[in-house]
């Protein structure tokens, strides 16, 4: 090990990360150039991406990463990122000087914190946003797209580090999702990541490209809603298998046909579940994918909040009237009432879409659901804390975690009963090493007293700047972006946004999502004075 | 160890606490005679303690205790005083059939699961009420000082429980309280209990005897203002030390003077410190008081918490209209910003009442708290979670525990980045062993987890029962029971009142008071299949 940190060979594996960012940068391109829009937003991107790029690996060309350096280069490259991400926004809103005219000066993205707000709720895929107008007409079809872009390869960046880097890295408990003996450092699996990238990424874009041809199709067919054209499917099967929830349309999955939020339940579920399950099952051995102690438990927990949802909405579980911050009125309330209330397809399929949604940290919304009353809501509000599979692009704690908890606090009862006794704490079959299990009930411990004081700091901070939010709106949003789920409640609802928060407060939330997305600890690790000595 | 637990040896010692249970009967009886009132809410209770508790101890002559007899009789203790404390309320409600008439049959108590509630929340030391009217014409002065009463007792039984009991039963980390090594059981250790208990109940008992004098003393001298009398000096005396909360006055503390509320904020941090301490600085080493790592942690959170809320309300951070479901009118709210807004004794006094009242989980109000912006609420609701410490009478988690969490937290932290290192936790120059800590992370997120899950079972309950409350209330109030703090918020707010809630959800929060009160685990121990077996 190193004496000092080598934060060289951090940026330089950093500078790697930018320079293919650029590729990706074609996408939009290529659709500015389908639909006659300026390329003005992305040409320049590209060229600071791949200068800042090449620039950063020069740092250090061959690069020896211990874990150490390893925890830098995580928290560095989605902080790097979200900046790059951020100028084809400012771009959009400003033009370049002596260059290019204003696109939409009206743009809210204009404002560098909204665009770092956007960019980083993108490459976290959390989706929560701080667009004014959301459409293809305040903004151009290729900004929009970048903006579902981000997600997209948020995603391929959340596969890599959720099943080969942080289970290096021993975070959180992350190392019961490696098969093989945790070593050291990362630097003499880079072959290793390498091979896996290759494979994940292989299934996650053939995956995306099925779920953009169903929905496609389903517009060939009539089936899909006036809103639906190949722009649109493409535009959602590039933000559902990251668990994005970024939508070009306002009013989310709402604007399409029921047989659209169909199809997307179950590849909202696939984007929730482990990776490396989704990966063998499609090589051949599905077998294990529902042998899955995660993927039960998984299946479960939205089986059980569905039909909680289900219930509560079936017997009328509605608003009274328009609460305070709601986004909605009074006729799209009793209209909403008088098609779900009583009457099952609607029911189970609402209360099934907002429950997956919601638990896999997706975040599309299928309806408004600040008409829903507290009760149900409160079980949204719930589900945030719960998260995907490990190893999966879902966010916030995880299921796996909580099964781990859930098994720990049984052997607590049973030893404080029984002094003597020594049982070890079972997954699978295996029992679970005491590093791992000290490691996971940290993290979830953590995380609970993150969002407890994030939510206190918030409040503080829109004191401060003299701006009124109760306390659900507070507390839900700080859930939502702590764990990546995007929507939160009334002002922040699905079809509200976070623009009503002060500059301070947006950050301070780009500081949350960016924690929660690398699992909390490797940014605090980075924090620790001792991290830089020795 | 024997082979099946020995439930006769359990409910024997519940006999024996429900025989002694008759003697502070004595107390309404004395007051009833004082004021001229019917004395027949007391002596069928009398006399019903002494048989049962008389019958109960028949059970086991000499009772054999070990560990698991003391989890079931601990469990027991607490559900069989609340059921006794019912008695006084049920007669003054429905009288004695062919004996008595009743005495105000409009009493809300006169539900049994009302009274249960009332009940419980005095012996947990909770606060929680659904009295519909909070006054002595309404129910006699015998039955609102058997309700005061119930508190105190209470309080005793927890110095007893949290001081001597739980750390013997190593519950949730308990063990740190206790000076000697944790032995097999309690039962060689009864003589060492029963001498605890006779040091620390002469504090206890000090202790309110100085606050009532003093009290008095205000009352006599024209400083405590109209309603304070020997009556209500005594009522909150028996409040106080056990952070109780309950009042004779519909408006708590807000009743009485300035100089009342001043006095009372320093008896609620004695009852929030370890006793073992507070024994120690009257017997002539306050060093050691201040020198205690739990001691610090709790006075800076409390001076933390001030801070904020202090800074939130002198900057007019207040309701800026009367909300849904709040206990006050629009006068009282202007009157409340003029009288506190930019002035700063009244500014540092309610805020320092209210943290240091919801910190120790005593619950008194010394104003409307619903009338602050929801900046401050939320503050409140953050304090819920902290506790008082552990060895007093204050619940919730505990500031002991937050302070080895977040110790533990940080050293998660530091292996994660070094994890060839060990690193020991030290509380106070001690290492912990492993045992305690595994056991006060089971519990601190044991605690989160009934919290989250309380909440929703309360969402669904109410739901059920067609009963709408919000979700800042139902989280409040679920937090406020499940700590032993009393009031939350809005229809719950320190003026408002449990009594909306349907009769299950009642019981579903006398469960929480109870398991809150009993540190959960010893509850759930007793619900484990394997308890009963081997
Ligand atoms: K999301
Ligand atoms: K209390």
């Amino acid at each position: 090990m190193s004496i000092r940190v080598d934060y060289r060979a951090s940026l330089s594996l950093v500078g790697t990360v930018l320079k293919y960012l650029s590729v990706p940068l074609l996408l939009p391109v290529v659709v500015a150039l389908v639909y006659g829009e300026t390329l003005a937003p992305f040409l320049p991107t590209i060229a600071i991406t791949l200068a800042v790029g090449l620039g950063l690996e020069r740092l250090a060309p061959e690069p020896d990463i211990g874990s150490r350096e390893g925890f830098l280069m995580v928290a560095t490259t989605w902080i790097a990122v979200a900046l790059v991400g951020t100028i084809p926004y400012l771009i959009e809103a400003h033009g370049i000087p002596l260059l290019v005219e204003p696109i939409h000066p009206g743009s809210t993205l204009g404002n560098p914190v909204n665009a770092l707000f956007e960019s980083m709720s993108g490459f976290t895929t959390t989706g929560a946003t701080v667009l004014g107008s959301i459409n293809v007409t305040d903004h151009t079809r290729g900004v929009m797209i970048w903006r579902q872009l981000t997600q997209w390869l948020g995603g391929m960046g959340i596969v890599v580090l959720a099943v080969a880097i942080l289970p290096e890295l021993s975070v959180g408990g992350a190392q019961l999702m490696d098969a093989e003996a945790p070593g050291p450092g990362i630097e003499k699996l880079t072959p290793k990541i390498a091979e896996t990238a290759r494979v994940l990424w292989g299934a996650y874009l053939a995956i995306t490209v099925v779920e953009i041809l169903l929905l496609y199709g389903l517009d060939l067919a009539g089936m899909a809603g006036p809103n639906m054209d190949a722009y649109n499917a493409v535009a959602h099967g590039l933000t559902t298998m990251p668990t994005g929830g970024f939508s070009p349309q306002a009013r989310s999955i709402e604007a399409f046909s029921a047989a659209v939020q169909w199809v997307i339940i179950p590849f909202m579920v696939i984007a929730g579940t482990n990776f490396a399950l989704i990966w063998q099952a499609i090589a051949g051995s599905p077998r294990e994918l529902f042998d899955d102690t995660e993927f039960r438990g998984f299946l479960g927990v939205m089986a059980v909040l569905t039909a909680i949802v289900s219930g509560l909405l079936f017997t009328g579980g509605f608003a009274s009237g328009v609460p305070e911050g709601a986004t909605f009125d009074a006729a799209y309330l009793s209209e909403t009432v008088a098609t779900i209330s009583g009457n099952l397809e609607p029911t189970v399929r609402h209360a099934l879409f907002q429950t997956v949604s919601i638990v896999t940290t997706t975040g599309y919304a299928s309806m408004d659901f600040d008409t829903w009353a507290p009760p149900a809501q409160y079980a949204l509000l719930f589900a945030m804390f719960v998260g995907g599979s490990a190893g999966s692009t879902g966010g916030s704690i995880k299921v796996v975690r909580w099964i781990v908890v859930a098994k720990v606090l049984r052997r607590e009862l049973f030893t404080t009963a029984h002094p003597e006794a020594v049982r070890p704490v079972r997954l699978g079959g295996t029992a679970l090493d005491d590093r791992a299990i000290r490691g996971i009930m940290a993290f979830t411990l953590l995380y609970v007293v993150i969002f407890f004081l994030g939510a206190l700091v918030l409040f503080l901070d829109v004191a401060r700047a003299g701006v009124d939010f109760t306390v659900f709106e507070v507390i839900s949003g700080t859930a939502s972006t702590l764990g990546n789920v995007g929507p939160a409640f009334y002002r922040l609802g699905p079809m509200g946004g976070y623009i009503g928060f002060p500059n301070s407060s947006k950050l301070f939330m780009v500081a949350l999502m960016w924690a929660g997305r690398l699992e909390i600890i490797p940014l605090l690790v980075c924090l620790m004075p001792e991290y830089w000595r020795r």
